[in-house]
């Protein structure tokens, strides 16, 4: 059943290196090294989809010491388009941000986005849910794209399938999305190899990471590695998950999957999570993460604090003096009470938004910093039975 | 038709001082000092409505050198309420800015906010905005109000006429302001003096501002001053101008009223203006000023620069890779393009208004600086001819 794929030899990119420096279990430090400077594994990345982290400024994320933020290659390709921003020098110094940027494929934007969407083995075909203009995204369109962006870190396009899925449209989705990755991989060696006009590269130290699929099935997530291995990449996600399914199924695939993946590569699990999530997959042997939940439940008046979630609005923090999480450093929590915060969100002011999505990124990013710290010292499981002790998912009454 | 008021002795306020350090010609360099800190002059004062000036945080304003922001009077007795903030413990605790706050007495919200209102010599009464609500708002109640928010200055309630009044309604809506300024004095006497039950005192060194009205009318604006100097408060605002009339006119209220004022008190134009309109004034006396200009303008993608506004959604702009104002310091400017400012505009991202309004309020707090150095080294004038001969109203294509 393995996918038959040339292997495509890359030349080794210039400046992208990755190192475990310790494990403690299967939990990794490492070290990611991009032509834009380093990022510490496990690492959360905030999501700057429009090349821009939705109510915070980039000095407010250096603060918060992100040190790689995502955009979305769906949105800058519709607007303001990868051609304007090859022009502009890259998506870098288009946004000024001097730090790592990862790219994601367009593909899942595609399917959760799009107006119309139809997937052929060429690509897929969707309407803008902008102006509902046509568009075909293939494999090489979406390398193409990520090359004129310039990202340190391109994705591959893959093929996302709904959770009610059987397993035959599992698999057929994910021996697609095997056959896309070869594809994405040829491209990208030519258009470092030979060039191709219309395509500016922008970043030539460009790294380029294949995407695991296969639902929740051990079988197909199996299969998928030794395919995506097979083609080779300078890193490897697990996509298609946290897409509805329990938390014990997700983290059930991660441990059957990344053990599998190659030790000396990063292992990104896309678009997850929680943090009980990130501390349950760094002990699945994760080192990175992406997720909007941090941003966007902030932006709906959801505090994700060491307790759990705390909905500001809720009448009980009208008159509650108490910081939202009072064991927090962030600058929101270190200056800022409940009741301000709510009165913000009530009045619909934007600096609620902003003074939420600080302390909720602070959170994500301090959790990563501590799950680090303890990675290095040999206290993970530790560090993850506290966590578990003190934090719950039901929201704060 | 001097209106009969009784002259309130009022306690001198604790640590609240006015002093003019220098003039050059009817320019005035001073410092304030209030119980929260001082505040140099001339000085602009971002407006922060409901408790937070619109998409920036405080520690941006602190950055950008404001030294004080206003609150909404209006709007935050509506909402969370008075009472809740003082048992906060004031505004200043509420909001947590430890620096000098105004607020001003909720008359103009009244006028151009409340979906009815109805003037009577006892107060204006009028339905909430938000939910429909009655309320009558006297010089008693927006004193009370004010003493429980506890701002560094107070303004008493005033009666605001539309800018087609005839001098008879102006002057009639004058008169009454003296009275009710007067009425204002008084209360403000007897919370100090006696206290009152339902009215916690939040700031002992409050200050109180009265306010000369009479619109267009020198006749008017020369009775208004003499009846609220007679009256005696800690400062003197000039009120009922940018309320339409064209700027010249505005400038010879201006130029007939200030000199009339107490030399040793601060004069402060209420809702003024555009970058030239400060330089105007403070030509003509004027210490203080505050306008949501600067902060609406750019939610609104105007940018104001030495040049004159930018608007910046102008598809001239898509692949503008100069900053909003080349020759400008502030933090967007020395980082972001035109090009990327237009594309978060036009995606409606929040950052957007953030970089927007960082940029605005620092080119009026920037000009406020060098008002002040110009006044301090005797070249205003010089000052005020260049600034005139780069900056233009009208919007840059």
């Amino acid at each position: 059943m393995i996918v038959p794929v040339l292997r495509i030899s890359c030349e080794a990119v210039t400046g992208f290196e990755f190192t475990v420096q310790k494990t403690d279990g299967l939990a990794r430090r490492g070290e990611l090294r991009t032509p834009h400077g380093a990022i510490q594994t496990p690492a959360f990345m905030p999501v700057g989809t429009r090349g821009a982290v939705k109510a915070v400024t980039h000095r407010e994320l250096l603060d918060l010491g992100a040190e790689i933020i995502l955009g979305n290659t769906y949105h800058l390709y519709l607007k303001p388009g990868d051609d304007l921003i090859a022009r502009a020098g890259g998506l870098h110094a288009f946004i000024a941000w001097n730090r790592p940027l990862l790219t994601d494929s367009g593909g899942y934007q595609v399917f959760s986005l799009a107006s119309m969407r139809r997937i052929r083995e060429e690509g897929a075909e969707f309407r803008s849910h902008l102006d509902g203009s046509l568009h075909l995204l293939t494999p090489e369109k979406a390398t193409d794209i990520q090359t004129q962006l310039g990202s340190d870190i391109a994705m591959v396009l893959d093929e996302c399938v709904a959770s009610t899925a059987s397993h035959d449209e599992v698999r057929d989705a994910m021996l697609r999305s095997a056959r896309w990755a070869g594809r994405a991989r040829r491209r990208l060696a030519r258009l470092r190899d030979a060039g191709e006009e219309r395509v500016t590269i922008t970043n030539a130290g460009q790294a380029q990471f294949g995407i695991v699929q296969g639902g929740v099935h051990p079988d197909l997530r199996t299969h998928s590695v030794q395919a995506t291995v097979e083609i080779g990449f300078e890193g490897y996600a697990i996509g298609g998950l946290s897409v509805g399914e329990p938390p014990a199924v997700m983290y059930d695939v991660v441990a059957h999957t990344a053990p599998q993946l190659p030790h000396d590569r990063p292992r990104y699990l896309m678009g997850t999570g929680m943090p009980d999530d990130l501390i349950e997959c760094v002990a699945r042997g994760i080192d990175m993460f992406d997720c909007v939940l941090p941003t966007r439940n902030a932006r709906n008046g959801q505090l994700l604090t060491s307790r759990g979630p705390l909905v500001i609005k809720n009448a009980r923090y009208g008159e509650d003096s108490a910081p939202p999480d009072p064991g927090c450093g962030c600058y929101t929590c270190r200056n800022f009470s409940r009741a301000y915060l709510r009165h913000l969100y009530i009045a619909g002011e934007m600096t609620a938004a902003t003074l939420s999505t600080i302390h909720n990124l602070y959170f994500y990013l301090d959790t990563m910093r501590r799950i680090r710290e303890a990675i290095v010292f040999g206290s993970f499981e530790k560090l993850r039975q506290e966590f578990h002790q003190t934090f719950s998912r039901r929201p704060q009454l």
